[in-house]
């Protein structure tokens, strides 16, 4: 008996819930390399993907994003990463493919094969040479049969739209899920939100929204504009959120890339559990239905959302069995105090306090104000060199 | 070819680096209930315990503690908790050394079966029957030949050293290591750090030291305490330290316990890469030796902490093929101004921030001032009632 | 000899710098009730108005506002105020104008009458009600001839184009300043900023800008809006700003007094002299040439502002000889880790520290989201009763 | 009919509220030099020293200080001050006294002469030299009348005692009021606060304590151990204490002088009038009954220990006339958020907020470290050169 495809589910009006942040999480958890975030964790170690989408299953995730974040050939060669020499694009996104599809059938969980932003773009050369970047992709999502496709993390809706276009291709049968990694302010090249929405939709993306860069406030500002802009062009499309699990409200453009905090210093910005219960209510509220997740999300946040949305699903996730809603679990604390928090009321208006009384509460965001077209985002396929480094040291 | 023991190790002068904190993680990952903490998952999710034990030992951990956290008798059928009924404390218990001499076989690791504070001597129940329970946990870890003991957890002296009689008592033949989860003030019932460390000297504790409930900062200087007092009474004994992932400048006596936003919303207090760096360095100074953590700590710190220490131990962590230290994997980053980041000073200097204007930086802990001896601490094994919670939400 | 008028010094393209905030500072100094926030010191306590108009003189100010602030007869009635039957709102405006002459002739400032926003207006009572109440204070400083009037603190563009109208009939000969006090969103009722300013310059006034309500980069933030609107209708006037000294990057629409903090917790809020500079030298920038300042700014901001434009304006202030700029004075302090503070880049780079680690960054503030037109705001004589004030408790 | 003199109200058991900060207060106001701090403003501008000693009268205080602080001739002519040569020691002090005596006949207060540790002392030139310097300010305040004297702002209890005995010897029938500006640490030679206490009642002190350097908060712990140091020691003194109107909880040896933001980034350390009431109230309950108050504290700050105490003493300051206690003056209020504001327990809960996202709670002090005996911390009556400075710069 085959599980009801995206479109049928989101058609029928029904929630679906991504899965967590996989390269934040798995380089915390030892099996990614911060910087080059490639996902050859795949082939070298198979298990610890695997335990983590059975984690974001069981947090009641309906959708399996294989691992192929940052999979294009071109970015596993890019500044010294050796993974395309060592193993290949196509075998780690076969690899991700099948550890994706094992986990799914585990439960009623779809699998998603994802493409995005590459280097190549970037270097500035041109749309047939990005287009067959993701061709090679696409071919083996094709051949493992993903139920549906994600293109993911864009910055430029130029590129976007030269990325849905290589998915309907390659891949006509699939959905075609579309999101881009900007705020409210619109793409790097000066594109608005809403604007950008409007090119993904005419590109023929079906489901349509924005992921990563942002916390989930701006996110969900970055996507209200979308749908505005969308309706004003007479679009009817279904809307997605994958926001970050870091509070942002700081970040200006480019997102968390401008934190000082990036990408090693960013823990007191960590969201919460009861952040992920608004964030999954508003994102509701502002009629996304495809609610999931990115980097910094991990499963214990999933479960909140699955939990805030329960009553709207039918359904708790497996891992409430380990959790008690709004802290219920404490009643079985030893110490009075601290059943004595054992209550949605105080969970809800808690203002957590960082323990850090020599940090401020936001920060000033590198703003250099590059992007593609400017020379100094050109890549290469060797690794930075310290006299490379110095001339960045002394701040553009 | 059987490996060094911890004594061994310790006397010739190596560091040997714990691992991180189980219950905090496997939470997260949705294996462990807040609020009892109880390790059933040993049982119901062996594969996920087996993960974590693995990203530990990847991360350079040199000791595989048995998930056996609050896994006596007593507690698993505390305040309706059913994971005594349904597994008994035994199972639990032997499944966690099961799973840990399974990884530990994988590196060069050591097993340390554990043993923690028992709701039977907050309850007043007297000597015989506290020791009872711990003997039911040690004929596990004797018959499944743990290479040595952990005492760990205890807020009372007094049941610490009946903790360490048992150790020596049942296993004779293994070390014993006791750490008690105090800070500089000492413990519950007024005893000095300095005395509580000369009194767990006296009942034969191999390795003395410290664990949980304070940061880095506020353990090192409980230990900083209890070094003086050992070497005040002439004893010369090893120093472990293993202290919380999350800031505590503010928590009093009692510590994270006590801080309002224990145990869902710690987020913004969880430490930084650099600070397991700092931390490593600072008890290495200090003369600790037995290098450990506990909750909050996630495989990444423990990698830091290797990593830190790689010199003095002539070897990183094989976790560091997928990190460079001091930000160096950054080199392979896309945009300029994170590989600007790729630099010892940058880390070592950053305050992060928030991300959290509406939010302090300090908390007013909870200081109800109840300990052992207040017939508030009295534990049954029915689940807390409404009435009860009720009666604890005016504040006391 | 007579002096320069403001619109020949304007003209000429000097910068006149205001004063500052005369009910925070007298209310500090004790001679101003908060609440009522009316002027009767000018009766009452004539010394202590006159010294600090002398503080204001000595520190740079160019301009002599007589302390005149809500000294309308309406006002001086409200709520149980007595000011009015017991001197007359005459008397009171009067003696503000002999204070302020007297000090003024001590220096080459001008002299400026005020007008402000009446609860006469909040109470719908309508124009010829309104413009009545400001006709009774214009006869006096007709009478009394001072240099200019200021038309300030008006919250609503209507009223402000009324008391516009009302200057300009009554003191035809003089020069009509007004500002209000709105930030980049515009006015209570709706009205843009840049819309506002176009009102206002069609009713006449001669200077145009923002007083009170928010800090210096969200006036001038709002000031660059009156700018365009004014360029873009093709209007050509000299620009005024006079911000808050305190900072408030969380006030909403009606600006401070919705913060939590006002009027009694605001300390942490106020500005240092190094924000004082950095106000002075970017309204400078803005085009802005009559630089002044409300609510939170002392004397040594004033001596900040008059420093920082020393070189444009030819001269110091009086000030001076009891401050070196840039903290040059600390050359002279006995500690040497105090000395090595004396120097500018110290100072610019600074961010303050708040010594509250129990205090947040920002505020939530109040919303209530009344404005003239609601029922709530109509004004009585009577004082509020301890009936009414329970009702509010409960917040709206 | 002559007034009681101090000591005959606190052997009667009244509470006796000093004045506020003079030097810091008169910077604000324009009239004295950060740096040095010398107080010829007695003779350049007697009208703004009389108007400042007016408020702080009409505020609620019972005591007027001279304003001499750091007037000794050494002082004086210290790196490049010219006030000695210009006016002489002499006159600095004798002036002082005349708008002292001037303000406190219209009142019912007291006249209190005033001496400092001396640039003499820390240079190290001998008891002799430094005594010499006390001298010639007490034959100017016996002249003049003064009703008792305050030997106050010691770092080192050995010049505190000489200073002691100086005014034993100078004006022997007045009562001798002496505060060192330590915290709960000792002074910087490390004597203990306690010893500190015993050795100043040994000099013949009659009322002991503690002015300047920390906040409340601190200064009362610090005169705790004075309190038990004097009666562990067998005297029976009177208490004073004279805090910063700073917060410095971070503050470490040597107070806020070793505060980055000293002098010129204290604002959002400035405490609330509600922290003034905490502290009145805190130093009654810990037997204080001279509660003055030292640098930050402006008049209405000593209004509202005033008000705090006013059933105490029977009767409220003139300035409440012009002040609502607790937020009471807000019924009169347009706004009726505002007006919601008028109630103790909005006000006595307020934390409030800085303003300030970018700034961090706390700071990092200078610890540099010197005290008397160093050679860096000679004084030379030249001012200090540029080359001196850039020594300075590269932080010891």
């Amino acid at each position: 008996m085959s599980k009801k495809g995206l479109m049928e589910r989101l058609d029928a009006g029904e929630v679906v819930i991504g899965d967590g942040g996989f390269v934040f999480a798995l380089e915390k958890r030892g099996y990614v390399k911060a910087g080059p975030w490639t996902p050859e964790a795949t082939v070298e170690n198979p298990e610890a993907v695997r335990q983590l989408h059975r984690d974001f299953l069981r947090a009641g995730s309906d959708v399996m994003q294989t691992f192929t974040f940052y999979a294009s050939d071109d970015k596993l060669q890019n500044r010294g990463n050796e993974a395309q020499s060592k193993y290949s694009g196509a075998l780690i996104n076969k690899k991700a493919c099948d550890i994706a599809r094992g986990v799914a059938n585990e439960g009623d969980a779809l699998v998603a094969g994802g493409i995005s932003q590459t280097p190549t773009y970037l270097s500035g050369k041109g749309k047939e040479a990005v287009q067959k970047e993701f061709e090679k992709q696409l071919t083996v999502f094709l051949e493992n049969k993903v139920d549906f496709m994600i293109a993911e993390y864009f910055e430029h809706v130029e590129e976007m739209t030269w990325a849905i276009e290589s998915v309907k291709k390659s891949c006509p049968d699939m959905a075609c899920v579309a999101t881009m990694c900007i705020g409210p302010e619109g793409d790097m090249h000066g594109v608005s939100a809403g604007e950008c929405a409007v090119k993904m939709a005419q590109a023929g993306a079906d489901v349509i929204g924005i992921n990563c860069h942002f916390d989930p406030d701006v996110t969900l500002a970055g996507i209200k504009k979308m749908k505005e802009g969308l309706e004003g062009a007479g679009f009817k499309k279904h809307l997605i959120s994958q926001p970050l699990g870091f509070k942002t409200p700081d970040a200006k453009k480019q997102g968390f890339i401008d934190l000082p905090e990036f990408p090693f210093g960013l823990e007191p910005r960590i969201i919460t559990r009861w952040d992920a219960h608004r964030y999954a209510r508003e994102a509701y509220n502002l009629g996304v239905r495809f609610i999931g997740a990115c980097c910094g999300f991990e499963p214990y946040h999933i479960r909140a959302m699955a939990e805030e949305l329960a009553k709207e699903r039918g359904r708790l996730p497996e891992g409430s069995k380990k959790h008690g809603m709004w802290g219920d679990g404490l009643r079985q604390h030893t110490k009075p105090w601290v059943r004595a928090r054992a209550r949605r009321e105080y969970w809800e208006n808690l203002q957590p306090s960082s323990g850090r009384p020599l940090s401020a509460a936001l920060s000033t965001p590198d703003q250099w104000g590059v992007t593609q077209g400017d020379d100094i985002l050109k890549q290469h396929s060797e690794t930075t060199t310290n006299d490379e480094l110095k001339s960045l040291f002394v701040k553009h």
